[in-house]
């Protein structure tokens, strides 16, 4: 106890120097991905510029010149290719997404106003509507002729959509429908280019028919008139001044009686005839709820890409700064210590790098994954769908915290000059926060991750609530098992080549070994848990509840695995060796670094000895050595173009 | 593997209801401690409200607003009691910093202006000046006649002071001193009241007479005349906007051959007579700096403290609303259940919460410790100044950035409400966000205390930099001895009567000898490993940075130790029996929750068992728990005016 533990200090010094060149061009392809030629589009869009910074203006302000460049968005024909051919767009959904998503690096306002016009508006009417909609709408939308709203958070009624409260009553005498806020808890609450700009509103509100209630359903409101105020019976509040995304005017709806035509019903899934007969292809009211809310699974994988964009950028402007800032005399005369060269700063920045390179190739591969779903022909794979819903909520979760994590982690790498507005990681900061709670907050995103892996996102799955898969997995012998995400073939490749030695730190098989058998015992145990406090306590809420932290803790651990597997596929499709050998040490750097987080619990289940913990911690800042050297390259491969890099800090290229 | 660990399931809904009607008064009694007298006259003090508010507001406005509510406070007579009789004050140095943080439950950029005036500008003058500087600035500066600055940082340097490179250069024809800021990286930087109000600066540069350089040294030198116009050879440019903190005019200053008279050198501890001979009460160079340093201590200590204050803002906002909304159907038609019920959330704010508590008695006795030590008689007691300061960087680091962290929970908390500005959290992030890298980067400040345990603050620390320190441990036997920072009585008092069952997870001797002997270790290996590698490098930097990370964890570890002592001291103070058992269960909640997060270095240093580990992350569920029906008289105990709560989620009185 008295002295450092025998045998450890001959290893602590053992710097395992990556002497590579690596090739910044072919890092930026692997990172890219299957949509780099719209990256470089976005990269090649050249919006104006504008004075003051964004910063010194007041909210009005913002708001007008969010538009103004939302306007020179559309002019450059990027955000139109994820829409129909039929609409004037190249049915490119991931390509429309990515496009969206680069936004991230120039202006977040932008990006999310973006999201809420292209993504959830139009995208809302692409889905929900029928030929009629897409017909009258799609195009004036995708223009900026038709500015609207995506009306469904109301203030009592965030992540329980099901239980909004707005109401669309059928009138069968003027074939119309009447929408009704019936209370305070029922207002829509903020709703995205209402308070200025909106005109037209997508209103999710329970459907009411002679027949009885429908569920949840989307009907097209005007909200505006041609003059810009309000339409009768609609009452317009602005949200005022927000932490950060101050130019995208949020604002809040109220509808007293207020009337509109039959076909305002986007009726894909649920139509009211004439008379007021309602059908629906999709019989369960459960699962035609799930499928409508289906669509919004677009809207959070963008989310999760800008919320990587923002990461990027910042720690791009953290590590330049990094790289130029020193402080305090190194001993025999030879100046001040470069701030990377500390070990402490390498701590603070570069797992998290490596942590999103990882989730860079989980987004890409996420983004493809959809894409690919949602332009097949025939039927949708419903099943397919549910697990693209789970990966898409637990991706979302984590690149958030990553972002909102790592961004104060640059931030505070900085030092005072990182608070200042014009090296703009403040900005990132603000715009970045809300991105863990909207789209979805993410405790309850990852909770839905957690019922997917009890349930095997079955059939069943859309007509389970919480407390439904309690009761399921408490009845049913819920077997687990692991789907790898990436090819067998991949996997198997990378794992068997390589440092194959018994149990080496660096083993990819004991990598993928360690996470996959955490994520299997966490949903075994969870599940075992469930099945015997149900027999315990008579309030399935408790027993939920007991168990809703050992729940997260597994989507978590679910979600750690994919994107280990995503990266890992990365790795195998670089096509150059010596940009493969530095690419595979950040993995090591990423997985470890998991590892280490997470020994508590590899320890307490006897997955690791405590002299294996000890050595992660020392591979942890050797790996952080190693890379050292290649920091710039890491940061120079996200290729963000040098005039969109404005803060006064991270001028000129990364010296390393 | 296949199941849930046997024996486990019949504790797991063990939840140990306290069924105590704990005192709101007596625990603000507690939390208040020895200067309730001021924090209730600052509680009194009635700050107008002006329209709109703050985050409406242009730079310029904000600025023109806060330096009216900056002379509402000087007419309150808070701010003067910290100053000396002879200037008009009470002497009371713990009530005047006591004053200044209470306003970080206001307007933390009026706490930082009264900061800058009163604590680092007053406080410079008091401390580094002799009478003559007294008697002309400190009454004008008390009452806001003179505005002043505090020019330390430079653009070049901001932790190490000591290489600043500001020159003051005595011309002895003239008897002047000659300021000259010698190329940008001398610039000051972030300087406060710079930009817009101050007329006069205390200016830190290196020393230089005919006999050669003395090191760092403050002079007054006038940067405005009375017409608010920069003086000849003074440069001043605006920061610009901050993330935030918009009230305080942050400013840039270079001087460019200024020049003050003789008289204009702060000389307590260096004097320059007419004929440019230097004379100093300390011989050693390194001394006389870390001893002029020592005033910098007062404003950590304000800083942890309006952290803390802001941090107290934040949970009551975010507990009011957790016990106000509700979100998803209970089942059995009870309604909806609100969000303080469920796990997570509690898990989210109760660990915090027991923390803010923890903190709140280390920061109250710590300014007793300050204020004893500065008003004592006679000269000042030099260890005990050193390890008053090691102490002040410790709770400094580790307050703000538990401001840092559960601020942010708290915005996360309250989801899209927590996002909107008039809900006051994104407010308090952002003007918190610089504490941990303002008045002593936390890094750095952990490097110091660090530093203080390895050589246990012995009268060679002022000249040891941290290489010194790495040499000095390397050649010298260093015992390592944990100095228990309470009464012993009090804690034999507590640890020996309670649950003193064997191994018992309450057992209070046994909280204490788990912290203790982390400590303890983590700074015997240490010392153990710069004393091996000092052997095996020839480069003492490298020494000291491969082990940087380890140094960081001691200091860390030593910290927590410290205020878990103070949370025992507090509640053997508390004279109430019932709210005694509160504040018992909460320091339950504080310590195993620490054990639980370091529970990885518990269990690889075979300190802790596997079953114990899993025991401890179920006690800390079922202290949530036990705890959640005591939440909102934990945070009115806080005591915060109603009025100055102005969130509207926050409205009313707390509702359990």
């Amino acid at each position: 106890m008295g002295g450092a533990e025998k045998g450890e200090e001959k290893k602590a010094d053992e710097v395992d120097a990556v002497e590579l060149v690596a090739d910044v061009g072919v890092l930026k392809q692997v990172l890219d991905g299957r949509w780099m030629t719209v990256r470089d589009r976005a990269r090649a869009f050249d919006l104006d510029e504008y004075d003051p910074p964004a910063y010194e203006l007041s909210t009005e302000e913002h708001r007008a010149r969010v538009l103004l460049r939302l306007k020179e968005l559309a002019a450059s024909g990027l955000p139109q290719i994820g829409f129909p051919e039929a609409s004037g767009g190249q049915n490119d959904v991931g390509g429309g997404m990515v496009a969206i998503e680069m936004m991230g690096y120039r202006d977040l306002s932008l990006m999310v106003k973006a999201g809420v016009q292209w993504g959830l508006f139009g995208g809302a009417i692409t889905a929900l509507g029928t030929e009629q909609h897409h017909a009258r709408y799609l195009r004036p939308a995708i223009d900026l002729e038709l500015l609207g709203c995506f009306a469904m958070t109301e203030s009592g009624h965030g992540s329980d959509v099901q239980a909004l409260r707005t109401t669309a009553t059928y009138l069968p005498d003027t074939q119309e429908f009447e929408v009704d806020t019936l209370d305070p808890t029922a207002r829509k609450e903020y709703i995205g280019n209402a308070a200025r700009d909106g005109r037209l509103a997508v209103v999710f509100a329970q459907l009411i028919t002679a027949q009885g209630e429908h569920g949840v359903h989307a009907l097209m409101v005007p909200i505006r008139d041609e003059l810009g105020q309000p339409t009768p019976g609609v009452t317009i509040a602005d949200a005022g001044r927000k932490a950060g995304l101050n130019g995208v005017d949020n604002g809040r709806l109220s509808f007293d009686h207020v009337r509109v035509p039959r076909t305002a019903l986007l009726d894909r899934y649920g139509h009211v005839a004439a008379d007021g007969s309602y059908t629906s292809p999709i019989d369960s009211p459960n699962r035609r709820f799930f499928t409508m809310l289906g669509t919004l699974v677009r809207g959070r994988v963008s989310v999760a890409g800008a919320a990587l964009s923002a990461t990027k950028l910042a720690q791009t402007i953290a590590v330049r700064r990094a790289l130029q800032r020193r402080q305090f005399d190194r001993p025999g005369g030879e100046g001040e210590v470069v701030l990377l060269d500390y070990q402490s700063h390498q701590r603070r920045l570069l797992p998290d790098l490596a942590t999103t390179y990882a989730l860079n190739f989980a987004q890409e591969e996420l983004t493809g994954t959809l894409h690919d779903l949602w332009t097949a022909d025939g039927e949708r794979d419903e099943h397919a769908q549910r697990e693209l819903e789970a990966r898409a909520a637990g991706l979302k979760a984590i690149a958030t915290w990553h972002a909102t994590g790592t961004i104060q982690a640059c931030r505070e790498a900085c030092g005072g000059a990182g608070y200042m507005a014009e090296n703009v990681l403040p900005q990132l900061k603000a715009d970045t926060d809300v991105f863990t709670t909207f789209e979805g907050d993410n405790t309850v995103l990852l909770q839905l991750v957690g019922k997917g892996l009890l349930t095997g996102y079955r059939q069943e799955f859309e007509d389970l609530d919480t407390i439904g898969t309690v009761r399921f997995v408490a009845e049913n012998a819920v077997g687990v098992a692991i789907e790898r995400t990436a090819a067998r073939n991949v996997i198997q490749r990378l794992t068997a080549g390589r440092r194959a030695g018994d149990g080496h730190l660096r083993d990819r098989a004991w990598h993928l070994t360690m996470l996959e058998d955490r994520e299997k015992h966490l949903v075994e145990t969870l599940a075992a848990r469930l099945r015997v406090r149900s027999k315990q306590l008579d309030d399935p809420f408790r027993v939920f509840n007991t168990t809703q932290a050992h729940l997260l803790t597994a989507a978590r651990a679910h979600v750690d695995r994919t994107v280990l597997e995503a990266f890992l596929a990365a790795i195998d499709r670089c096509p150059d060796p010596e940009t493969t050998a530095l690419l595979d040490k950040l993995c090591d750097l990423y997985v470890l670094s998991l590892l280490e987080r997470d020994r508590g619990w590899y320890l307490e289940h006897n997955r690791m000895t405590d002299r294996r913990a000890k050595d992660i911690t020392r591979a942890v800042d050797e790996l952080c050595f190693a890379l050292r050297p290649h920091v710039a390259t890491l940061v120079d491969a996200f290729a963000i173009p040098g005039e969109w890099i404005t803060a006064p800090i991270a001028q000129g290229d990364s010296i390393s």
